[in-house]
Parts: structure tokens; C-alpha cells; sequence
């Protein structure tokens, strides 16, 4: 099966995320697209750091255009930023007839309709899953996932540096000014961080969300927006004090007369999943007639999340694009003849931390008997929780926490625990995950 | 553009759902998929009940069978679940070349296997987006839109009867017993609560999304399965006291020498998210090697929530296997010339409830001068929060939580305010949503 060839436009943060994702896993995501997927050109203002990317074996160009209509080429991949090179490609690149993948949300934003327009013309597609909310799949829920429902609203933290700076402000109670300074120096924000904190890099983001929705052509000239860079920390502390956390939403919504569509710091209960969403991640709650809200959170940028964006996308491509009907989307995710024979664990071998309760005699040397059997089977103790007796018992409740063990060697010392005179009844055992 | 022509079985819960969302969206729905999607046959156990639900126009139909394989249907819907009547007609319609949508877990998680293999012989698509969470499209995401990455491990609330019971047993302090029963007389816990309690479920979809994400075959027979019938109300409080919360996961991880794949009840930071979701409600952790850790949360069940899955995999077979390239999945979502011509509310005219903050002179009266502004303009007021002058000054912060009210109305009260000689500068506004 030959492979599906990319031109690949942008050698920066997200281009390279992109040559690394697809060499790293060159063999997984064949089994899954039933095709490779391999990088033959890349295009980059900077010749040289594009040569040092990709090695010898692709093929660096000069001249976009040039990439863009190559008949070496199959799908364009635009990850260079900006509205002027990056739109004659892609331009190009679909009145050529080749498929298009762009994380580009200022380009499709303001020039979308232009850009849809030429992909129709070409009868190829046009993916930009990358451009909303990074490695988050939130196009494809919108599109696809959701497509049943008559969508009522969308509020979404699509801005990772606001939202860094949001939530910094609040845990550290420092003004805004101070915390800018910091994203800065981490590099959460840019040196001119006027995109991000004015809440026009939101508004490119949500007014893609809107047409999604609502099924609109994108209209990044009537969306209302407004930043964070006047947000003073007493607001923030005064919203807590009520109940409720400040972030910066996009809030796009339909009513019969038209449709709201705004950027702007939001209060929002804490008690909603969506308050808690901290530092620079995203999240995007829609709210369908039929299912009712959904969340969708994780991280909004970055060059390997965004890349996971741009090659799900080049899947897609693979997969319902191209003139192979044999390998559309495989029940299992994966091409039935890539299956692999990785066997299923026995829950013995299975390593996890471990909560266990003990009822206990309240008396002098228990506690050393049951770390002694612990110490003895490699299990070392994360936390111990010794609760007083009650008035009038001689028993209490002794709770352990352990560090990862395999859960053989849990069970052996649970077995042993039981047979000391000074344990009553069975041990409770609870595993514990931190998920982190 | 002819109609996509479903044949129903089962007008259940779930059946009712797909018969009302398809009437009550299907403008919406045909200008996303390119056409309608029309139920034309029904058939069910209770053949009144069929009947019912959908009127005179739609055929009911008595044999399952004949229903799976009518030249009359486009695909097969199966939601009338178990593992006899409807793993024969499933097998039926894909022998007969039919693509199927079905809701059934139990029958994917021990006969998928098959199911996939018949799929694959008869060269149509199974899917099954409603068989894990309900309406969250989280077989999409492992599917598609994480197809960059290598999974490293799944973690999920994926059963909402033992996450709605371990809610309350955690808030209100109670035995399980006391919850599940509760729990039943709410609808949330059948008559028969074993395969929830027990994991069953939970572990029938785990099956599923392990398959998903590392690329094996559906192994039910394997999953190491634990539910909470035996968990007490002392180990969730200890938990807490702790700093976790308990919840039922299904986990799966992959290790070089094998996968994990086990339900049980496991202690979770009560910081991360997944520890927040409450009540009947699903949510999907995800760790890619790419993207890193994503959420999906929503409702995992209930009429309306699986429908809407169910239809976007009827629209998936429409856009993705139907012949007929014009219709792929939209830039847009809605078709090109489907787009609507709704307009962008001016930002006067968008609702929402609003924080202010006033620097008022610490005096008599200023208080009432403004909330007589704000009865003025019908606005009404939510909560106030009146701070002490700090020592040595005069003035004070006055801060209003109104209800919702247009923009324009707030502007123009905002406006009145400034120019109270006992307020001082501008008035600080902040929108608030509720988000619910």
C-alpha cells in the first residue's frame, strides 16, 4: 500500500511536533490508517532549522507554492502561522486538488469562507482540528460526534495563557502585571502577548466553534471581545468570596433572532467541572437538545498536543479521502490485519497503590507486627491513619496507604495480615490511581 | 437526494429516543448529513407499543429478521439488546450487506469478535458509539481523533448507576443499601441492579475502549472485575479525610509484556477532575504519548443521550460509507449550501446576568441610589456584597450580582451610576453564566 506523502509547511514548535509524532509512531498509526503516513517535503522560512528537522531523507523546499502543487505531494500540512504565505499555499495547494490539514484559527477565522469555498472547488477537504483547543478533538465532537443534536450553546477556556495567568492570579492573589511577567518567563505567553490576552487568539477559536455549531459561515468581524489585561486580582478574590471563579470564555449561543458570539472574563460557579480547569489546559462544554451538556478538556497548545491534532487529521484524510474504501474507519480503530496478540495481564501482575483498613486491637505493638509483614513483601507505605478506639471498644481502625505494588504481593501480605490474633476480621483492600 | 432508510429494532428507552430526536432535528440533521435520515421500519418485541411510537407512517414489523434484511432498509439500528434476538439480526443485516448501529456493549464485549469479522465479510461499517458513555462520542475520539497517539492508558466512569450511588453515599453519609434502593425508586438502579453493581457493565465497555486503544480484539472473558455492592460508608469517609474520593473505574494500560484490564473501586485524588464528576454522570480520562492526558465528561445514559450517539453513527455511515463522495463530512459541519443566514446579535442585545463593583463613598443613601438606578431599568438584583471601609477611609467597594438582563440596559445603567457624585470612577463589570 503506498503511502499518503505530506508537504509539510512550517518548521516550527508545531512542524516539528508533527515530523516527531509521525516518526515516533510511524508504525501505529499505519495500523490504524492502513496506510504510512511520511513527510516527503517541508517548506520553512528557515532552510537550515528545516534541513536539521527532517534529515536527509526528505526533501527541503524553498518555494511554498511549489510545495503546495507538487505532484510528490498528496496532502498539504500549513503549521506555519500567519495569513499571507500560509493562504497562497493552501489556496494552491486545493486548486491542485490536494487535501489540506491547517492548525491555522487567525487564517480560518477571518479568510474561512474563502478557503471552504476553494476546497469545494477542488473537491478535496480542508481539516483543522489543531486550530481549536490543541490536542483536544473538539472539531470532530462538533462535526460528527454531536451531530444529532440541535446545539443550544458553546462556552469554552480556549486560551491557554489567559487561562495560566487566570488561575495564577487567583492561587497566588497577584495582579495581573506580575503574572504576565511569569507566563513570559515559563513561556506561556509571548513577548507580545497582545494576541492572547486582548482575547482575539479566543475569538479566532470560538468563531470556528459558532459556524460549527450553528452551521454559519465564519464571522470573526462580529464577534464581541474582550481580554483579560484589566482584570484587577479584588475582582477575582470578590468572586471567590461568592462562589464563583473568573475565566476567560468564548460563549457562542443561538436564539431565534441571531446569535450571540463573545469573548470576555466570565463568572462561572465553582461548583461547575469547568472552574476547576487550571493553568494552561482548555476545556469546551457544549450543550446539545438530545445529550445535554458535554465536556471536552485538556491541553490547547503545545507541539506535541497540537501535532496529535494535524495527524488525526491526516488520518482522516487517509482513511475517507483517499480512493480506498477498503480502509475507511476499522470498527476497532485499527486495520483488522494489524490487530496485535498482546495478552491481558493476570490481575497479580497488575502494579497499583493500595488503601487497606484493618480492624485492629487497640493495644502496643500491632502497628510494628503489620509493617514488619509489609516491609517483608517489599511494600512500603505511602500513609498510616491510626484512628482512637471508641469509648468503650478495644478495637479500632487502622488505615495504610502503599505505594505501587504488584497486587500478588499485596494479596500475600493481606493473607498474612489476617492470621495476626491482633486483626479482626478480613482486611479491606481498595486500590488507589493517581491518574496523574 | 434519496433518504438514508433505517430499520429500528427495539422502541424502548432508547428506541423512542432515536424516533423523537430524528423527527423533532431532521432539518438539522439532513443539512449536516446531505440527507434525511428516515426511519421506515420498526420492530419490536411489543408490537402495539412499536406502533405507538411511530404512528402510521412507519411500518411495524414482527420478524427481526426479515426487518434486518428488507430491501426496503438502508441500515440496521439495534437497540433492543441481549445477546440472542439482536446478535441475530445484526448478523443478518451484515450478511445481507447492510451497515448496523447498535447500542449493545454486552453483545459487543463477549461476540464482537464475530460481529466485526461479518462486518468486515459483508464490507459495511459496524458502529457503536452509543455502547460506551452514551452521548459522550468517546469511541470517536480513541477512534479518530487521537489517532496520533500511542495509548498509554484509559481510565473511566463509565457506569452512572454506581457513580450516582457512590455520590450519595459519600454526601448524604449513607450505607450502600440505603443508596441503591434509593437509587431504584429514582430510575437510576434497575429492579435487577446486578450488572451495574457488580461492574458487569462497566467491564463490558471497558472491553470495548481497551480494544479501541491498543489495537486487540474485544477479551470480556479476561477483565478482572470488582463492583461496590461491598463497599462501605467508612472507607469513603476515611478516603476523603485522606484527600481522595472512591470510584468505580474501568482501567486499561498497556505494558510491554501486557494490558491491564480491570474494574473496580479505586481512591483518586479529589483534586483531579475525574474525582468531581458526580450523579449519574460519565467521564473518560485518556493518556496519549502526544497529547497527554484528555477528559471527556457527559450524561452515559438515558433516552435522548444515547439516541444522539446513535444518530451521529447514522450520520457517519451517511457521510463516511454511502456512495456518495458530495456528502463527506462538511468543512463547516452543515453542508455548503445548508449554511444558514442567521445573524450575529449586536452585543446590546445578548443577556447576561453581570458582576459590578462600585468605589462608593462610605456614607448614608449611596446604596439606595443605586439600586434605584437598577430598579429603574428593570434590572433585578441577585445577591449584594456590601464591604467594610478599610481604616482611615471613606470609600468602600459595593459589589451587585444582577439577574440576566440585556447589555444594553446594563450599559446605560452602568452609565447613570458613573455619574452619582458618591460613586467613584469607572464601574468594574464582569458577565457571569451559569453554564447549567
Amino acid at each position: 500500500m503506498e503511502a499518503i506523502r505530506v508537504g509539510l509547511l512550517g518548521a516550527g514548535v508545531v512542524g516539528s511536533g508533527v515530523v516527531h509524532v509521525l516518526k515516533r509512531n510511524r508504525e501505529e498509526i499505519a495500523r490504524r490508517a492502513g496506510r504510512e503516513i511520511r513527510v516527503v517535503q517541508v517548506c520553512a522560512r528557515n532552510l537550515e532549522k528545516a534541513r536539521q528537522l527532517v534529515g536527509d531523507e526528505v526533501q527541503v523546499v524553498a518555494d511554498p507554492i511549489a510545495m503546495a502543487t507538487s505532484p510528490d505531494v498528496d496532502v498539504l500540512v500549513e503549521v506555519i502561522g500567519g495569513t499571507t504565505v500560509a493562504k497562497d499555499a493552501i489556496l494552491a495547494a486545493l486548486k491542485a486538488g490536494k487535501a489540506v490539514v491547517t492548525a491555522n484559527k487567525a487564517l480560518l477565522a477571518t479568510a474561512g469562507n474563502e478557503v471552504f469555498a476553494a476546497a469545494r472547488a477542488g473537491r478535496v477537504p480542508v481539516m483543522f482540528e489543531a486550530a481549536v483547543a490543541g490536542g483536544i478533538p473538539i472539531i470532530k465532537a462538533l462535526r460528527e460526534g454531536l451531530a444529532a443534536n440541535r446545539m443550544q450553546w458553546v462556552a469554552g477556556i480556549i486560551n491557554g495563557t489567559t487561562n495560566f495567568i487566570l488561575s495564577e492570579m487567583r492561587a497566588k492573589r497577584l495582579p495581573f502585571d506580575a503574572v504576565l511577567k511569569e507566563a513570559q518567563r515559563l513561556g506561556y505567553a509571548e513577548a507580545d502577548p497582545t494576541f492572547d490576552i486582548e482575547g482575539v487568539d479566543a475569538a479566532h477559536k470560538l468563531t470556528l466553534l459558532s459556524a460549527l455549531a450553528f452551521g454559519i459561515p465564519v464571522q470573526f468581524d462580529r464577534a464581541s471581545v474582550e481580554g483579560i489585561s484589566k482584570l484587577q486580582a479584588a475582582d477575582i478574590a470578590y468572586a471567590e468570596e461568592l462562589g464563583y471563579r473568573i475565566k476567560l470564555l468564548g460563549i457562542t449561543r443561538k436564539h431565534a433572532a441571531g446569535i450571540e458570539l463573545r469573548v470576555h472574563p466570565t463568572l462561572v460557579p465553582a461548583k461547575r467541572l469547568i472552574a476547576s480547569v487550571e493553568g494552561a489546559m482548555n476545556a469546551v462544554l457544549i450543550k446539545g437538545d438530545a445529550v445535554g451538556a458535554t465536556l471536552y478538556y485538556g491541553p490547547g497548545a503545545g507541539s506535541e498536543p497540537t501535532a496529535s491534532a494535524v495527524i488525526a487529521d491526516l488520518v482522516d484524510v487517509t482513511r475517507l479521502f483517499t480512493a480506498d474504501p477498503e480502509h475507511r474507519v476499522p470498527a476497532l480503530a485499527f486495520q483488522h490485519d494489524a490487530l496485535a496478540a498482546t495478552p491481558i495481564l493476570p490481575m497479580s501482575e497488575v502494579e497499583t497503590a493500595a488503601y487497606m483498613r484493618l480492624r485492629v486491637a487497640d493495644q502496643a505493638g500491632v502497628l510494628a507486627d503489620i509493617t514488619r509483614i509489609l516491609a517483608d513483601s517489599n511494600i512500603s507505605i505511602d500513609a498510616v491513619l491510626q484512628k482512637e478506639a471508641a469509648d468503650g471498644s478495644s478495637e479500632t481502625d487502622l488505615i495504610i496507604l502503599t505505594h505501587r505494588t504488584k497486587e500478588g504481593a499485596v494479596n500475600a501480605a493481606i493473607a498474612r495480615m489476617e492470621m495476626l490474633r491482633s486483626v479482626k476480621g478480613k482486611v479491606v483492600r481498595i486500590r488507589m490511581e493517581e491518574l496523574a
